[in-house]
Parts: structure tokens; sequence; C-alpha cells
């Protein structure tokens, strides 16, 4: 039987030279937009609202009863906003049985791009939720694009390293004809055994670093803390 | 004092988001118009012409006296030019003294971006010619861009790891925040003990060998063995 194939899309610019039918888009954005969406379905939201940009998210927010609304840009919180992109933030206690409508630099956008281009089943990918994703991906035994949202288009290390991860896991399953899959693997096999000390050259964890956020690194590289598998149905990503 | 920059580009796509202002910009397409320029210019022809399409490089082999077109598109030589895109084809006795025309699926098309841009500062770059690309960055003190021509804009193994290349010589000379330089980087210094091996692994390569030109790759990725420098000047590549 002929495998199903496993593209990474490195930068979001490139995702229109894909086919995006019958297959499974993983949106990643590893620092932070993707591992805040896992630890808040884990820690109990009853659905993540992705949306592309602030008036949107203020505007929703105001509809959906006991909503929070939340993003960065830059990495800070958007004034007008109640909070930023920490998975931190989202522990059990504040989250538990609410609605989260959020917005980001990156990983919302690309979530957005791909609806656009008609894809029919996304998913979000992150180290927190790693399990949940390739159990999801291999069930489903269809083609695959692991989508890194990058940073303003420019690709970027941690969402790279993520779909090499991913590679580096359930690969043997498809039929791999992607230069960009290959060098994605190779940088997480060089670099699986300290992530965090990866994570650290990447040009984005500088910006986060200068933010004051150098606590969220460990956790975003951190396997399997909220895994969950996080399914986007109507408009909201639902543990499904 | 403070270091000029080094960025790599692993598509054409993604140019537009870096500055080329008062910066090399090295265009790379190993497999196979740089290595292809190189070995030409090595080989005494007096100048190389990169036009964008057939018609235009028909017009130029034309109005040049002692002039030879060439170029294909994917992997082919293309119906009314000469010659192919294979630097094997161009030894000594056949290219000395002659001018190239040629028009290329990435390689001619990526210059052309950059000059369209308003890069002023140009040259052309593959492991053949290696140590003359690096020789010029070291001594120029200038901000570096190492442009991949990829595939179709889709990111690829040889361009990738060329850049990756020159990372690892010189990348101490430069300030590099630049998470594409260090995957890049980190590929090449997996394999620069066996390129061949890993150039067997790249997409492009099993479009080539489709075509039977196998033959190309190991002089694709051997160092030095065309070691001139290839600048862009009016118009035209010329060894300084």
């Amino acid at each position: 039987m002929q495998k199903p194939t496993l593209h990474t899309v490195l930068s979001p610019r490139l995702l229109d030279l894909y086919d995006l039918t019958d297959t499974i888009v993983v949106i990643i954005d590893v620092f932070r937009a993707t591992s805040t969406i896992a630890t808040a379905l884990y820690n109990g939201a009853i659905q993540v609202i992705p949306v592309p940009d602030v008036e949107t998210c203020i505007q929703r927010g105001k509809e959906i009863p006991n909503s929070v609304t939340a993003g960065e840009r830059d990495g800070k919180v958007i004034p007008g906003l109640q909070f930023g992109n920490s998975p931190a933030e989202y522990t059990r206690d504040f989250i538990e049985g609410k609605t989260l409508v959020l917005t980001t630099t990156n990983g919302t956008k690309l979530l957005n791009m791909a609806l656009q281009m008609g894809a029919s089943d996304i998913i979000t990918g992150s180290f927190p939720n790693i399990s949940a994703v390739t159990d999801y991906l291999l069930a489903s035994k269809k083609n695959v694009i692991l989508g890194c949202s990058g940073w303003k288009n420019k690709v970027n290390l941690e969402d790279s390293v993520f779909a090499g991860a991913i590679a580096s896991r359930i690969g043997e399953h498809y039929d791999i004809l992607c230069d960009s899959t290959l060098m994605a693997q190779t940088v997480y096999e060089n670099n699986k055994h300290d992530l965090p000390a990866l994570a650290k050259k990447a040009t984005h964890w500088h910006r986060l670093a200068n933010y004051g956020l150098s606590y969220d690194l460990e956790y975003c590289v951190s396997e399997d803390v909220a895994n969950v598998l996080c399914h986007y149905q109507d408009g909201k990503l639902v543990v499904p």
C-alpha cells in the first residue's frame, strides 16, 4: 500500500506551494501560541477561538459568555486584550470551563491562511502535546503538512525543530520527498537530548528573553506536559 | 568593532524580507547553475550572461559574437537553445574565449530578483568555487545574504547545505542572528564528510537522476575544483 506523504512548510510564505486537499495541516507555533492552546485545552478550557486580529478578538470576547481575550504582538500583551500568550497564565484554576479568544503574531495567522486555502483538517502542534499529534496523524493515514508559523514570515528554529521531531517519530510511515523535512529532522536529532539549550540559540528566544519571558522556554520544549489533541472545528479549537 | 551580519534566505520567496543595502548577495544554485557558471569562467569563458527567459537568451546569443546559448527547464535543454546546464559541457576546449548566455529554472531567476531589489554587489557561489567566495566575503567586510535558489520556490537541501558550508567556514567573523543559517550549518556539519551521500537524499537529485545526469552530482559538491570568483558587473558575471 502506498504511504501518505509528509511535507514541512518552513514559512507561511511557502504554504501556497503545497496542495492541502485531503491533507492534515499541523499548525506549529512553539513560542508560544500552539503551546498555549494545548495548555489551555489540557487545563479544561471549553474551546480556543483563534482570530486574525485584535478587533475581532475584542468583539468575540464581548459576544461569548465566560470568555477571556488574549494575544500578543512582538511578545507583548496587546492593549485592549486581557491576557498574554504565555502558557503559564492558563492554569486549571483560571481557564477551566472558559473560552479563550486568542490572536498572535504568527500562529493564528497561519491557521487562517490554511483555512483560506481550503484546508479541511487542521490541528495545532507543540511539544507539550506532541504525542496527541502523532497519534492522530498515524490513525488518520492521510497526507500531512507540518506548517511552521515562523516569525513574520522568516523561518525559525523552534517550529522547524518541532516539525523535525514529528518526522523523527513517525517519518517511517510516510513517503517523504521533502528537503525541508530532512533538514528539520537532522537539526532535531542532533539536539533532542537538550532542546532547551537549542531553543536558547533561536532568534525568537532572544526576543522573548528581552521581554522577561524566559520561564516559558523550558515548558514550551517539554514533551507531553499538556497532551491533548487540539482540533479545529467550526471556527474553534477543541479536544474532539 | 561590530561584525557584519550574515543571513541565509532559504527560498526566493523570502528574499524581500531582507535588506540588501550595502550587502553582498551570494546567489546559490548548486544543482547546477552556479556550479556551471564557476566552471565556465574557470575554463576561460570571457563572461556569463544570466538572462531571465528563453527569448532573451536566444536574442542575446544572436547579438553577441562568439557566444553560446544554454539553459534548462526542469533539468532538460530548452528547445531553441544550444546547450544544457551541466558543468561537464563547459570544458576549456569548448568554452575558452566565448560568452555563455544562460537561463535556468531557479538560479538566474533569483539573481534577477536581487537586481530588482537593488542589490549592488552580487556574486554566485557553489562548492566548485567556495574558497573564492569566502575569500571575497571576508575581504569585503560587508553584510552578507546567502541566497538559496531552491526549486520553484521550495527550499532545497543542496543550496541550504552550501549556505551552511559558508557559515561553517567564516561564521565566526559575522554576527549571526539567523535561524536558517543555524539550521543550514548544522546539516552541513553533520554531513561534510560525505556530501555526495547527502546530495543523493535531495529531492532535486532524484529529479536529475531521472534525466540521467547523475555524473554531475559528485562534481557539484566538490570544493574548489573551479575556484574563481564570479562577480556580477553590468549585466554579466565575470572574473574580476
